[in-house]
C-alpha cells in the first residue's frame, strides 16, 4: 500500500503516519516529490486497513498495490483450473452447455425439456426448483418435489443437475440432488449461503451479481475457496446499465478479464445477459468466440406458457439449431462442443 | 395490461391474443389504431404473465398499467405508517435519529459510542454484530458477543438497538437482543431472509440494494408485509454509479419520490451514502429538508482505528455538532429533532 | 399513445383530457378497466407532446406505442442498407476492418502503421487529425498537417481514410480530405455537429455515446438522415458502468439488437470498447460472431510512445494476428473478411 | 505518479522504466516490496503519460498521485471564486435563484414567465432559443427571435438572461443578448464550444453531462479557465442510473464535493435533476441545505402547454410557494435568498 500525504503536509504528520505503520509491524519506505510526500509502506503480509491510514492528520488517500483476491487469483495459482462434472472436463478445450428451463414446472416440462436438450447435445440440465422472485406473488419454485423430478430427469437422461440454492440451510438437502449447486446473483454477496456452499462437497456454479465488479465476483470466489471447495464455475450474466431495450447489459470482456485474473472456469449466460429469446443465438456465439468455457441456456418447449422468463427462453428446436451453428465457431476458435 | 401488436399483425394473430387473454379469465378491449392494434386486458385480479404474451406471434410488446406491488403502495393504504419504537413516533412530525459504529468492536467503543450519541440527541444506537465484508480475510464482527455488548449499552443509555441479520437462521437469536432488526443493502433481495424477518416480531429497517430500483425496494418491502409485518423503516443508502470520488451516489430524490408511491417512513443514511465523513454532515441536512423522517448515522469515538468503514464515521463530537446544525433545518420544515 | 388515468380519476378529468385530444386533431379509443381508465390515442401521423398529456388533472402517466425514429427504422426501411467505400460494400456479407493510429502524430509513424494494417488486410486507414482530449492539457491533434498527411498514406496505400470532426466548422475542410468523417461518442448528441455531416457528401461513421441508450444513437442517426445523408455506420463502443477493471463496457449484444431495430451497418471498436490491447482480439472475434459488419481497431507502431490511448493499440505484428484469427470466425457465421 | 510492476519483473525490465523516465526529465524514487517493486516519478512540472509507461514490459499498472484539473482546484486557488452579476454576488452568502421557462415559446410565455419569478424573487431569468433536442422532429427553439424575447424581458424586469449555446458559431450573436452563456449537459465535453466561450467576455454556466464524473466536469471548467475565462458556474443536474422513476438521479453529495475540490461556485438543477415537478421543491430545500450557490429551475405559465419540459416545470404560483419555502431552509444554514 502507498500512502500519498495532501500538499503542505507537516513533518510531524509525516511521522506520525510512519509511527503507525511501523506499530502495526510493517516497512516504511519514504518518498518527497515536489508537490506531495509519498510512504509505501512494505507489508508483513497482513493486510493493514486502508480507512484507517487516511483519516490520520495530513493524508490525502491510500493506494493498494496488490489486488484483494488471492486464491481466486492467477499469480497464486498459474494454470488452469480444470475439473470433471459427470465425465465433462470444466475449463479444458471441451467446452460445456447447461441448459434446460428457468423453473421446474412439471414432470412432463421437464422430461420433455431434458430430452430435447440431451438430443441437442447439452452437458448438464438446468432447471430451479427453488425461485428467487421479484414479487411475493409469482411462482416460488416446486421446491423438494422439483428436486425431486429433477433427479428423474438424471436418471432417465443421464445428464447431471445444476440447480439453485437460496438459503443455507437448504444447501444439505439440495446438495443430495444436484451435481452443481448454483448461486444466483442477487446472492452472489449473501455471505451465509457462500460459507454454506463452501463446505459443501459439490462443485459451485457463482452468478456475477447484476451490480457487481469483477472484482467482487472474485472475491466471493475467495469465500468459497478460503472454505476448502475449489470447483468453482463463475458466470457472466450481463450487469444492469441505462440501457433499457435488453434486461441486463452483457460484459463479454469478462471473460478474457477474469481468465487473465484468475484460474477458474467461467462461462456465459446469454439469456439473462440479454432477456430477449432472439438475442440468446448471436450472443452465444459471442461468448464461445470471446473464449468462454461454456453456456447456460434456458430452454421451454413452450415459451409462451412458462411460469417464469418465457421472453428469453429458447423452444428446443431453436435450442438445437443453435447447438448446430456453435460448432463451427467454436472449431474457429480451437474448442470442441 | 396492454397488449400492442406489431405493425402488420394478422386478423388471426390477434384473435389468437384475444382468445388466450379470455382463456386465462380476462376481458378484452380492442383497440385498432392507423399503425397498430392495441389490446387491452381487463383483469379479474389475478395477474396476468407478460412475458406469456409477448411471446406470441404477431405482439410487439406488452405494457404494465398497474405498479407491482400493492400493500407497499399509498394506494393501498393512504395514511403514512407510523409506529413507535421506545417512545419515538417512527415516521411522525419527529425524527429518529439513529447513530453509533458501523460494528461493535469491544465493550469500552461500543459504549464510549453509546453514551456520547445519547448525549448529542440520538434516539437509537446502531452497532454490527454480524458484518457481511468483501473480504473473507475482513473483520466479520463479533457475533453473539456483539449482541450481549449492545443489550448492555441499551441498559445503560436507554437507547433501543438497531443491529443487523445476515441469515435465517441468525434471526430467533437476533431478534432476542435487537429492537429493530436491520437487512442490509447486500440482502434486499434476500428473499429467504426476508421471509424470516417478516415473520419475526420485530421491525425491520430495510435498507435499498445498492443495484436495486425503487421499485425492487418497495418489492422487498411487499415481501415482508405480505408474511405480516407491518412495521417496516425503508433506508436510501446510495446507488452505485460510474462516479468514483464517493462510494455510492445518494439518490436524495427517493425520499418524495417513495413518500409519493408509499405509505412507509424513510431514513437516509449519509454514512454509506458518501462513503466520505466530511460529507456526511452536509448531506445529512439535505435529507433532513428533503423530507426524510430520519437518519442513521457512523459514529465512532477512533475512527482512525475503526475495524470497518472508519473513513464514512463521525467522531463523537462532530456527531454532536450535527446534531446542532440540523435542529434549525428541521424547524424549517416543519419537523422537530 | 395511450393515456392512464388515475384510480378515482372523475368523468369531469376523462372528459378534459377526451377533449384535449380531439383539439389536436386525433381521435379516442376509451377503455375502461376496474381499477384505471386507458385512453387510446389514434393519431394523425404529427407527434403529440406526452407530456403535456401527462400534466393534465387525473392523468396518471402516458406510454408510447410507436418507436420515435422513422428513416433509421427498418420497418420504414426492411432491407439492409449497403454502400460502397473504395468498392468494398459496407453492410455486405464482406467485413470492412478499419485500422491505425487514434492520433496522427507524425509521419513516418502515420505510413508505418498504413502499410502495416494494409498489408494484415486492413480496408480503411483510421487515424485523428483533431483529438478531443479530456484535458487541454492533452496532445489535441495535429489539425489540418494531419489531415494531409492522411491525405499521403491514401496515395500511398489506396486505403480511404475515416477521421474524426469535431466543430461544424471543420466540416468542409475535413470533408476535403477524409472518405468517412467520424462523429465521436463525445459528440453523439451534439446536433450542430450532426447537421453539418448530415448535409456534407460523404459517408459518416457515428459512434454510440459512452452513456447513450441504443434509442437514442438511432436518434443520433436519424438527425443525420433526414438531412439527407443515407451513408451511415453506427458504431458499438462501449458504454460506462461500474466496472472499473475496464475503460468502457463493450454492449455486445447491441449489435443484434440494432440489426433488428434498424437497416444501418454496425460496426464494433473493441480498443475503446475494452481500454486494454489484451482484450481487443478475443472481443474483435466475439464482435464478428455476434454479427458486426465490421471493426475499428487502433494500431500504432510503438504504443509505449504513443500520444494518446496507447494502452489499448495494438503493435502491427499483433493485428495481423487478429485478422488471422478473425478468418476462421467470419467463415463460420458466413462472412469474409 | 508511482509505477507497480509486476510479481517477478526482472531488473532488465525495470532498469528500462527507470531509464525510461529519466530520458522523460524526472528523477526516479525506487522501493522494492516483497511481493512488488514500486517506481516512483519525481516530476519535473510536465506530465507524463501512465499509458506509455504502463505499456512497457513488466509494468503492472501506473498510479496518478496529482489530480488532473488545476486552474479550477482548491489547492491552485484557496479562495472561494466569487463574481458579480447584474449586483448578485454569484458564490457569497447570497444564493442565486434562476428560473424561466425551458424554450422561450413567445412573447407573451416569456413575458408573463419573467414578471411571475421576478415578483417571486429570481434574480435571473432562464430561457432556451436554440434547444438540443433528441428528436430531429422535437421543437429546436426560436433561434435568434428567442434572443430578442429574452432581452425585451431583460428589458422589462431588469432581470439577467442565461441563454444555452449549441455551436462555436452562435457564441458572438448569444453573447450580443445574453448575460450568462449556458453550456449544456450533452456539450460539457464539446472541446470547440468551450474553446470559444472560454474567448467569450461573458459567464459560463456549465452543467454536468449525465454521463460525466465530477473529475471530467472540473476538467471541462479548466478548458474554459485555460482560455483566460474565470466567470464561470458549474451546476449539478443530475446523472443516468438505472433507476427509472425518475429522469436522472441528482447527485446531491456532487455539491460539498466540488467545493471540497474547486472555488468555483456551484447550483443545482433539481428540474432536469429529477424530471417530475413534484421533486422540484422538496429537492430544491435539499440542494439549499447541502450547501449550493443557488438554483436553476423551469417554471411555465401552461406546462401541460409547453413545448418542452412540461412534466418538470412549475407553475408560477408553485414557484413563489417554492421561493417562500426555500428562505427558512436558507436561514438554517446561513444563507440568504
Amino acid at each position: 500500500m502507498i500512502v500519498i500525504m495532501k500538499q503542505g503536509a507537516t513533518e510531524v504528520q509525516i511521522a506520525n503516519v510512519t509511527a503507525r505503520i511501523e506499530q502495526l509491524g510493517c516497512r516504511v519506505h519514504l518518498s518527497e516529490g515536489k508537490e506531495r510526500t509519498i510512504i509505501g509502506i512494505i507489508g508483513n503480509g497482513r493486510p493493514i486497513d486502508r480507512e484507517q491510514i487516511e483519516l490520520m492528520d495530513g493524508v490525502e488517500r491510500t493506494v493498494r498495490i496488490l489486488r484483494p483476491f488471492k486464491l481466486a487469483s492467477r499469480d497464486f495459482h498459474p494454470l488452469d483450473t480444470v475439473f470433471a462434472i459427470n465425465g465433462i472436463q470444466i475449463g479444458s478445450r471441451q467446452l460445456v452447455v447447461m441448459a434446460g428451463p428457468c423453473a421446474v414446472e412439471s414432470r412432463a416440462q421437464l422430461l420433455e425439456t431434458a430430452h430435447a436438450v440431451k438430443e441437442a447435445g447439452a452437458h448438464v440440465l438446468r432447471g430451479g426448483a427453488f425461485k428467487p422472485r421479484t414479487s411475493p406473488y409469482s411462482f416460488q419454485g416446486l421446491g423438494e418435489e422439483g428436486l425431486k423430478l429433477l433427479a428423474q430427469a438424471r436418471e432417465e437422461t443421464g445428464l447431471p443437475i445444476v440447480t439453485e440454492v437460496l438459503d443455507p440451510q437448504q444447501v444439505p438437502l439440495v446438495a443430495t440432488y444436484a451435481d452443481i449447486l448454483q448461486i444466483g446473483a442477487r446472492n452472489m454477496q449473501n455471505y451465509a449461503l457462500l460459507h454454506a456452499v463452501g463446505e459443501a462437497q459439490r462443485p459451485v456454479l457463482l452468478k456475477r451479481g447484476m451490480m457487481s465488479t469483477i472484482e467482487e465476483l472474485l472475491m466471493a470466489a475467495e469465500y468459497i475457496l478460503s472454505h476448502g471447495n475449489e470447483r468453482i464455475i463463475l458466470c457472466e450474466r450481463g450487469i444492469r446499465t441505462f440501457e433499457q431495450y435488453t434486461r441486463n447489459t452483457l460484459d463479454i470482456s469478462a471473460v478474457p478479464l477474469i481468465k487473465q485474473l484468475s484460474h477458474l472456469p467461467v462461462i456465459v449466460d446469454p439469456s439473462h445477459g440479454t432477456g430477449k429469446w432472439e438475442l440468446v443465438e448471436p450472443v452465444s456465439r459471442a461468448a464461445v468466440a470471446v473464449g468462454a468455457d461454456g453456456l447456460i441456456i434456458e430452454v421451454h418447449p413452450h415459451p409462451e406458457e412458462a411460469l417464469s422468463d418465457g421472453a428469453q427462453s429458447l423452444k428446443p428446436e431453436r435450442f438445437a439449431t443453435l447447438m448446430q451453428s456453435l460448432r463451427p465457431v467454436a472449431a474457429a476458435v480451437g474448442r470442441t462442443l
